[in-house]
């Protein structure tokens, strides 16, 4: 497989209220080290793809608010490699925009899309899949990667594919499903044709551009003379126009949902979506009562702690907690609770937005 | 009654870990703001007998490492009324040490030994009992106030009076018990004829004196040069031999048990110990949900929470527990193991001794 016109798109425009309050506007979840120590998510994503795409071909889109702080923690990449979108319309401008840019760059440019705050456990694995998924856009399928499921997670989206879901490297996506409800998700488990949607996508920049064409054309309208800008400002004044009239959707719904050859490529290489700080629990090292954090544990067990260097934090007597501590606050939760924390956020809307 | 001749001895040397992490070495319990916003216990002690004795009347007995921060709490006393204990030998040295002082200062003496990390609700009440206890003193008797117990209480002390308690002013105490079963602390609240020992004591300074001399007479003897003191110099060198050769024992145990003429004064004032962050919960304003503490708050109750101030604390979904967090420290546990917090200090001990 070559990979000289491979493109990483890290999509970094999130906003991730649910890591409150280590997350704040200026600093959200991929630039926070959730999994690994002292490595924020982005950059752990950008090192996951750097055997197959060096830093001059990885570009970032990301918020006006946040590309500061996004080159200060990608460090290696060229400045113009960070597309600040004027304002925050979903995934597909956001492609869209990437598209162009590449295509400016490299007729033959081929698109990896990935999600700048996910996980991935076995790096090996996942090089494989990428692999096979950048080859199996060769021919201009979009191609998208799915897990195969481990429990009837109701949070993800899910892909269903022909038949079951073989040891084979391609298949072809009959349907996505939003998050379904419990009973939904364990059929979709036990059928063995369905697999999470991993939110990363693969295919020829000239391809997704024909189908932002024929499913968007709109934005595909609005967003073209990218292709032929002839300079950073001239770029930014299209991209602005192209997102005021744009629709806020995702790629998902706005494209991939009515392309045709489309594919899923399987892979099993540890995945997480880090979804919640119950998934930081999940991912860190664990002492034997299942404690994990830098913590002082006197009887507690299953607890995850996140605190300030040099901070103590002791728990006596208590389980399966989340706590979170910073300079200016502090959360304590269950872990079951740990996807209700955008309430919290709401909560001190107007009355402590400098927390937030 | 007359007032001239009393002497408030408040015994200020206690170190209170079960306060950790807001308590320190240097900060113990009674220096700090537990049952009243920005007033401290001591604070709050010696303003409660105000009406009976003046600053100039009122002995601080303390630690040397604590002294410049016992005066600065008790700034309207004279520098010299803060005792500074060489070492810290339990409270028989202490209560030898302010009689024979306050003797020397004035022959008819009356001491009223108070505990500095107490807290009173009725304040009313407690001095009309104080005075009773003071008027009971005066032919020479050993007065304690014992508390009507509202539970079977097991961390407290019990006196057990010769018939059932009446409405009567003074009754002789036939023992004093130490912390009992459960089981024993519900036959003492049914009998009627048991009373908390609160740890306040009213004698002449010549009555305890001559008690001392009985009972224990090489602290007598070590002592009483005290009382013919011609400079604080001199008064230093005396208390520091006789702390040095001094059993650390209690003054109930030492003196109090052993002694003839031992009278209580029932009191019920709405008294507390302080002995715990639980009853810091219990003392505190609290919302619908029975939280207490600056907290944001979200489907939890009954939790208590002491934070600096401004900080945020976010509470979502949890129960029940006491969420202590200062800037290098921060607690969390269940209500009901507030009892427990020194075992955490015990666990920092040689690892984190900057925390303690």
């Amino acid at each position: 497989m070559s990979t000289e016109h491979l493109f990483a798109v890290v999509m970094a425009g999130g906003s991730g209220t649910r890591f409150w309050p280590l997350s704040r506007r200026l600093r959200p979840k991929q630039l926070l080290a959730l999994a690994e120590k002292d490595r924020t998510l982005l950059a752990s994503t950008i090192e996951r793809v750097s055997p197959l795409v060096p830093p001059e071909r990885v570009l970032i889109v990301t918020g006006q608010h946040l590309a500061e702080a996004t080159r200060n923690a990608a460090p290696s990449l060229p400045h113009a490699n960070v597309l600040a979108e004027p304002i925050a319309k979903n995934t597909a401008p956001c492609v869209a925009w990437a598209a162009y840019h590449a295509l400016a760059r490299d007729p033959d440019a081929i698109l990896a899309v990935l999600a700048a705050d996910h996980f991935v456990v076995d790096r090996a694995a996942y090089l494989q899949v990428i692999g096979r998924a950048v080859e199996a856009a060769a021919d201009g399928s979009l191609v998208t990667v799915g897990i195969k499921p481990t429990r009837p997670e109701t949070g993800y989206g899910y892909l269903e594919v022909g038949g079951e879901v073989g040891p084979g490297f391609s298949h072809t996506v009959l349907r996505f499903v939003e998050k379904p409800s419990h009973d939904t998700a364990i059929e979709f488990v036990r059928s063995g044709r369905f697999l999470w949607n991993s939110g990363q996508f693969f295919f020829r920049a000239d391809a997704i551009v024909r189908a932002f064409e024929a499913h968007m054309p709109e934005l595909a309208s609005a967003m073209s003379a990218v292709r032929s800008a002839t300079s950073s400002d001239q770029e930014a004044r299209i991209v602005e126009a192209a997102y005021a009239s744009a629709r806020a959707i995702s790629i998902d719904h706005g494209v991939m949902e009515k392309a045709d050859k489309v594919r899923v490529i399987p892979g099993d290489f540890g995945w997480s979506d880090v979804g919640s700080w119950t998934t930081s629990w999940e991912l860190a090292p664990r002492d034997a009562s299942d404690n994990a954090g830098p913590a002082l544990v006197v009887d507690a067990r299953g607890n995850y702690v996140h605190a300030p260097a040099g901070k103590v934090v002791a728990l006596l007597g208590v389980e399966d907690l989340v706590i979170v501590d910073t300079p200016d606050a502090l959360l304590v939760m269950p872990r079951s609770r740990a996807q209700d924390v955008r309430a919290v956020v709401d909560a001190l809307k107007g009355k402590r937005d400098d927390v937030l």
